[in-house]
């Protein structure tokens, strides 16, 4: 079963030829032992346990760091024009099947979130979030909204009309690579605020995540795309092994930027991009899914000081997610099940971000 | 070893002498097939995977139920008043040194909600939930707090000065758990709202908990207690013999309301009783914590439907709380490592309900 063993080991952290690049902006590292300990103190008071508020306590730390107070206190967590960007593209991969749902799908729910009758769409409204939809390379134009003024602005940054099947040849070329990761860099450049929610969508996207989970962290690809808890074995088996035809083709492409040319997608690509401009402006990121995920595995390897800004939502129900957190050395704030990576997640969470910041800021 | 061995198992659900009992109030069930295939249509459109929102569409099922939907769609929840109630006793068990906190905390933590300081009432402030604070039997005259004006109600409810010690003699008498039972009853009683989030406060009420999970559950005591968890090993080991004592002293307590009298405390009576009122109100109840999962227990016991109502919102660092939560059938929703039952997971877990709302709420 030589289909199950680990893909070879990149050590994603290590500087490569990825992070030597001068093009990716500087993403200034947060640490900061001072500041943590002001903000444990200001949290648990002189009649409270250690820890009282456990992980509200590191999720309080990460954003004071990331808002760089200085000074004798923490006075609460400055949250402004909070912002949801959801990255939208096709895989050819779709084509193998490696997905149950019909690529078809990505288009309904690009114009479903447009028309902002997706629940993404409601919990941004219920919590002050801006909806952007960023078409970055869905396989067909895509048409208005019915509505004839759509609730969600959409940005036209198509790379191609869907990346190309990654058992055939490479997903995108280098160039495409790069000027997906540019347009994602863009994209965030022109938005407001301070608070970048990240979600994406699009069929077979987990797919091409769990091969870039599987490449870059060296997680075995039955693992990574969750054979063994896929209730349809037959499916299970079936993909499995289209994805090892994939990975097998592209052995060679060990670099992050390399894999996810090979592998990846534009919307991983763009997804990529969105937060290193993010973590270089110090806005704190929410990441929603796995594909935002692998995105985040890649951005790492860029710039590895890009984890500082990065707040991993929640964990979803695909089984990969669950390794690929554990490889950003991350542990979600909610783990509800979720099979959605539109940013539902992400806006679950966001509370969890202003109750942090209230106890900060109480005297 | 056999203080590690469980103790009797009496089967919580099946109905006891407690339960054909008529002075508790009639809870009606809330189950309601077709209602569940409603929310489950409504919150699932038709471009999502199935179950697309996870453990959010089984809480918005749930809530529905509770707020008895008819009609041919579910529009929204409605949520009014939403209260929290934090039961404050102390324990005569913390005389054996079964906790680390010295007893005087549980007046200064008291002390401390009253003046409005604690991180329960920032986080009740943010999402708009008033606080009662009820001295269910706080071992001292509770002084009033500094501030002439105390930025939260206390209800005094006191049954004891604090219950006697478990290892010696029945916590309380059989009148003084009906009693408080009936205060508990009481409270809730006169509180407006359809929400209630249920919390404690006091020095030891974790072993009283522990017992409790033990006795009804059949759960060994040194796992109830979190003996392996226990950094400090003769502390933990220490503790252990304590209960233990407790635990064969009180070895015929077998029903919920004997072992509550023998081993229980005053805050958890109450609770009990303020879960029973609330559920027959048909009101939302937040549970916070391993003591209010333990008055849970014995809730359940008296009145088997009372669980329907019960939405349980963290898991706490206490380890003897995830076995509570398995044996109540109860996910929570969140899992953040809190060492806090004031209601801080409560009201972070709020605006889980409040998004379930709002999605049930689209079109």
């Amino acid at each position: 079963m030589t289909q199950q063993h680990p893909e070879p080991l990149a050590d994603p952290v290590s500087p490569s030829d990825d992070s030597a690049s001068n093009i990716w902006p500087e993403v200034p590292p947060t640490a900061q032992v001072q500041l943590d300990l002001m903000v444990r103190h200001q949290l648990t008071g002189p009649n409270e346990p250690e820890h009282a508020l456990g992980r509200l306590e590191t999720l309080a730390m990460q954003l004071a760091r990331i808002q760089q107070h200085s000074g004798s206190r923490v006075d609460g967590l400055r949250f402004e024009s909070p912002q949801l960007v959801v990255f939208a593209a096709d895989h050819g991969l779709a084509d193998e099947g490696v997905s149950k749902a019909s690529q078809d799908l990505t288009v309904k729910r690009a114009l479903q979130m447009l028309a902002g009758k997706s629940p993404a769409n409601t919990l941004a409204s219920l919590h002050g979030f801006d909806v952007t939809l960023v078409d970055a390379g869905i396989a067909t134009h895509l048409p208005a909204p019915a509505d004839s003024a759509a609730a969600v602005p959409l940005l036209l940054r198509k790379i191609g009309y869907g990346t190309r099947n990654a058992t055939l040849a490479p997903a995108m070329s280098a160039a495409q690579a790069q000027s997906a990761i540019q347009a994602g860099m863009d994209v965030v450049r022109h938005l407001p605020g301070n608070v970048l929610a990240l979600g994406s969508l699009g069929v077979a996207g987990n797919a091409s995540a769990a091969l870039l989970l599987s490449r870059l962290c060296g997680v075995p690809l039955a693992d990574a795309c969750g054979k063994d808890q896929e209730p349809d074995e037959v499916f299970g088996q079936a993909r499995l092994e289209r994805l090892f035809v994939a990975a097998s083709r592209h052995r060679r492409a060990t670099s992050a930027l390399d894999a996810l040319a090979a592998m990846g997608g534009f919307e991983i690509a763009m997804l990529c991009g969105a937060m290193l401009q993010a973590a270089s402006e110090r806005r704190v990121v929410l990441l929603d899914g796995f594909v935002a995920g692998a995105a985040a595995l890649v951005a790492r390897s860029l710039v590895p000081a890009v984890t500082d800004y990065l707040v991993c939502t929640h964990r979803s129900a695909h089984p990969g997610h669950r390794l690929l957190l554990i490889h950003l050395q991350s542990a979600p704030l909610l783990d509800l099940e979720l099979r959605t990576a539109q940013g539902v997640g992400a806006l679950l969470a966001w509370p969890l971000l202003q109750a942090a910041g209230s106890l900060l800021g109480r005297r």
